[in-house]
């Protein structure tokens, strides 16, 4: 399973590297495979490990904010393993070239 | 927490009206505040039972389905209980008019 | 075509409700068939005229405001008209029910 | 202006990397700077070019296809220019650590 989420807090003004680095610091450590975005991170594990771990950034978030927005997309496919990977190279081969990632 | 979210499965042609009944009858037997709109439904509860009840309706589809897409959009707010109802009524009363619902 | 969508300026602290009277405003008096739900909007227009609501409301909000995200969701079918009422009732017809709108 | 989007036809089974392909060969060709993830493509531009690039993909599509659903998410701040790259660089300057991308 794919799932792409990106987590926002309210109200603390336009700048929020620092409080996406402790998001991402909790997801780089968390052993599933993840791809950073500019937009959000993709990561690939099974439901549980993945809501389990979109819980935690945004526990951690709460500790400090008062309202998050949390957007996730998922895609559920079943028997398919290493989708983060995959999705894209079987596209590039289709297309013939490479894109830009 | 008010969690909006909308559940595509893949590979069954464009009319999805029967698959979606399926989700929503899970959906409005939960027992959970909620409320249908075109594009998805919005219900109001603590992460856990918000997030088993997503993950119900993903279980239920993917027994006929190959897969699905899922999108999930959440509003957190600390302190914050029915505001399935109040958000909206909060916005009316400070444009002093009432909004198609 | 169906569109929702949502606007968030952020930097304005947690509560948003007098931001988006200003863009409820300006979609309530555009003209378009409109439903509106405690986390977006939906609205029923062709390409055009829904990306230029949606702009309409950006640059009003740009106006004051540094940073706003916007989440746009479409469900685009051929020959499809009224989806906003039909796409519910639909299910409803197939559920036998009335759902919670 | 930073825009993550996706684009998914309904009704052609569970294999969308051709219909993809068709999609990313004219991001590609479109001049803008885009970063492509398994979850959709992230662009940088302005309002106009953006959203006439997202149509042009979409109306290609809609050639052959009844149903699509978009995905649009937006991060739309002042004076920022090179978001694409400059994002995740803020991040991991902050962590002090290289990320997965």
């Amino acid at each position: 399973m794919l799932t792409e989420f990106s987590i926002v807090p309210l109200g603390v003004g336009s700048s929020l590297s620092g409080k996406l680095a402790i998001v991402l610091k909790i997801i780089d450590e968390s052993g599933l495979p993840y791809k950073v975005n500019p937009m959000g991170t993709v990561i690939e594990g099974e439901w549980e490990e993945t809501m389990e771990l979109i819980k935690k950034c945004r526990d951690e978030l709460m500790k400090h904010e008062e309202r998050v927005l949390i957007n996730i997309k998922i895609d559920d496919r079943k028997f398919k393993t290493n989708a983060i990977d995959e999705k894209i190279a079987s596209v590039e081969k289709k297309l013939g070239k490479s894109l830009k990632k």
